[in-house]
């Protein structure tokens, strides 16, 4: 029976197309998913040249591999990595090697480390980039964890890994869930750029007002200049590209609301256990979650208006007016958090009651809770008190004063990160439509992660190119 | 053998105060403490009428309570709790009723909840606000969890309770780990407020560049307003204190490495997971954090300085020049993240290695990366991308272009968090000092935790009133 070089367990996105590229080196490699039409469209696809074949039952990929094994999975992070490395395991002799390919939290990677070094399996994990494309015709791969196991497939990573003057871009980084956990940091970077790409593109939208075209010609321009960067080139292509139907922008017609898998998330998270400070990426974060309340995005949008002119100044009035400002939005926040675990965790929490015991003894303790708890009182399920009738009355009447603040501190040099943060969150949270569309569509292009339209139901996938 | 109607195990600030308040309301108090001179100077300081005693040893403490016994721990948050309930357990009869009283996190009170549910023991978490004079004299208390257990406590807890208009600030506030849950997120907005208190006086001071006593009639007066607060109350008295030995301004000498024990950090990471946008907490965390990398600070001090003018309005060039600041500090600050996980976690990286891997295939490429790539090569221990000579000028040379920007989005109303998180970063990152003393000095005035001084060893406790 024919030998694989190679195993890759998952057909989706990545596992397929990692797959092809290795095949195009001259390796053969065996690919097994549970999904029938996927192990078949496999065989189908290859090329003449290509030593490739399908399976859909784990025993005989397994006993298709040479010994010792090198099986990498690519597999959705999370219980399925548990469940495909439950259903090998059995299979695995002493010596092989699995290489978990998705991305996985680190924490995870470390404790299959652990379980499978005692059954004497090579494990380690190896975050890819470079999307669909990448994983075709080179991705960046970073591999950490067990040395040795790495060295064995070096030949194999290196082949097809995208080439920078002629050097790979992969390369053994180091002990543990090193791997994954620069891959982590990979993708909060990559959050982190996607949102300013998406800011820059909203103040020439709605800052500068320059039409469609002149803004996909100024995002193809910047990329023969310091910016170039895969981001900015396709968000050049995004702008270009027209809804087939409509023969409208695709990018008008995409939802607002973006989705995300929790990368971004867990390099914030852990950012802050390791006090390093990654506030773009925070935001990043932060702008997506946003984006999800569309509802009251929409009904914000008719209270919390804003057409009017800045001071060039500030003075102790107009700083008074932006600390209450930003106090609000402070407990606004934090109200919405208790609502939400509420639900979540199943507390059944009253927010007045909350309200009424914070007005006094305790250090937050201040003249405007009873204000809030007035607003509770009057609706029980405010989503949030920035949409309470009175309060974002209070808020928008002192905004014009918070905006010269931050002017002001950004005009000196002052860093005012929560004064910021309040005002960004407050236009943002009145903003019936933000600018997070451009990353649902930067998802789609690279990942093919799909996105909503504003003009039908469903989930979508463009040809972006 | 006298019996007690309550019993506190840790004797320290908030412990000592609350018992000592409960014994103004006519309960008889027993506390617990290991440290034979705590235990001690509880009676010295109990007052003809109070009826309390401290115990050094467990057994005597327990079998001095009533049954069924009413037991509240008050130690530090994490393990000391954990080893305090060991130690009582077996000690405990079904029935007895053990409160949390500290900062625990929400998920330790679910799991104690459940292993002492198992011994017929209940158990409820409670936080606890108010500081030193709150504990002493009325705290916001916020219980959840086991509500026959509180019922049965609840008298207690609503006679040394604050009272706003006759009501007590105390109240059952929901299942679970609730109670915490509260006081964590009212922590969190803690954090939020006392850093844009912080911002304020910054702005007064270097942006206005008001004296000092008029900064302090300023908080004084803003108490009379809407922005009536403690932490605003506590503000202006801070800045009247002077330092008996020099005569200068006590708030002047503190150092500004802010410190903090967890709350706040959980509050935003919490948050993340429910998608709760809470970025005036995040950014609060994160100030604290910048404020430890002092060293790095007065480095950047020196080269990455600002005293320009701004533009009023921006244009496609000066965007294209901000675009590439923010995306410098996204990467500078994964960079710096990845630095910190490989000392915490043993990972050994090497970043000129992860810069190298990065040029290509990945979804990060950008021409930058060999800027970057560079910059390890020369230093490979540069602790942050912005302190390299060539990278530092370039940001130095547009910052004026992302100033401009920021002014133009925060007077347009255009939300644009990730390019204000990008300048506030960098002003952070370049101010020798940071208004963060504030911040320290709050702390101190209301939970005694005390602050370093910039002009001599130790840490120092003040009489802030």
């Amino acid at each position: 029976m024919k030998q694989f070089d190679f195993g890759i367990v998952g057909l989706g996105v990545m596992g397929k197309n990692l797959l092809l590229n290795m095949a195009d080196h001259g390796f053969s490699v065996a690919g097994l998913d549970l999904d029938q039409e996927k192990a078949n469209s496999l065989e189908k696809e290859a090329e003449a040249a290509q030593d490739i074949k399908g399976f859909i039952a784990a025993e005989k990929f397994i006993s298709s591999l040479k010994s010792p094994r090198a099986i990498m999975l690519l597999v959705p992070a999370g219980k399925p990595v548990d469940a495909a490395i439950g259903s090998l395991l059995p299979l695995l002799d002493k010596d092989d090697i699995v290489v978990d390919g998705g991305n996985s939290y680190f924490l995870d990677t470390e404790r299959r480390f652990t379980e499978l070094a005692k059954k004497n399996i090579h494990f380690f994990g190896m975050g890819i980039s470079g999307g669909e494309k990448g994983a075709r015709f080179g991705p960046s791969m970073m591999p950490g964890g067990d040395a040795q196991a790495y060295e064995r497939l070096r030949s194999i990573f290196e082949a097809i890994a995208a080439k920078v003057d002629g050097e790979p871009c992969v390369t053994y980084l180091g002990k543990g869930a090193a791997g994954n956990y620069v891959k982590m940091v990979h993708n909060g970077i990559e959050y982190g750029i996607m949102q300013l790409i998406a800011e820059a593109y909203d103040i020439m939208k709605q800052g500068l007002g320059y039409p469609d075209d002149k803004i996909q010609e100024i995002f193809e321009s910047w990329n023969s200049t310091e910016l170039q960067s895969f981001l900015v080139e396709i968000t050049g292509l995004i702008l270009k590209k027209k809804d087939e139907e409509t023969g409208q922008q695709l990018l008008t017609l995409i939802s607002d609301q973006a989705r995300s898998k929790g990368t971004g998330k867990w390099t914030s998270q852990d950012a802050m256990d390791l006090q390093a400070p990654v506030p773009i990426i925070d935001m990043a974060v932060l702008m997506r979650d946003i984006s999800k309340y569309k509802e009251e995005r929409v009904e914000a949008a008719k209270t919390l208006t804003w057409a009017g002119e800045v001071e060039t100044d500030t003075n102790t009035e107009m700083l008074k007016n932006a600390l209450y400002f930003a106090m609000i939005n402070a407990y606004a926040q934090g109200m919405v958090q208790l609502r939400l675990a509420s639900e979540a965790y199943g507390y059944g929490l009253n927010l007045e009651e909350v309200a009424k015991i914070w007005r006094g003894g305790c250090i937050i303790r201040a003249a405007c809770l009873e204000d809030f708890r007035k607003a509770f009182i009057k609706a029980p399920e405010l989503p949030n008190l920035l949409l309470d009738k009175e309060i974002g009355a209070s808020l928008v009447a002192r905004q014009k004063d918070i905006r010269a603040v931050v002017k002001v501190a950004v005009e000196k040099g002052i860093p005012v990160p929560a004064f910021m943060a309040a005002i960004s969150y407050f236009d943002a949270y009145r903003s019936e439509r933000l600018s997070t569309n451009v990353i649902q569509a930067q998802r789609d292009f690279f990942g093919a992660h799909q996105f909503e339209r504003i003009d039908r139901e469903g989930v979508f996938h463009a040809q972006w190119e």
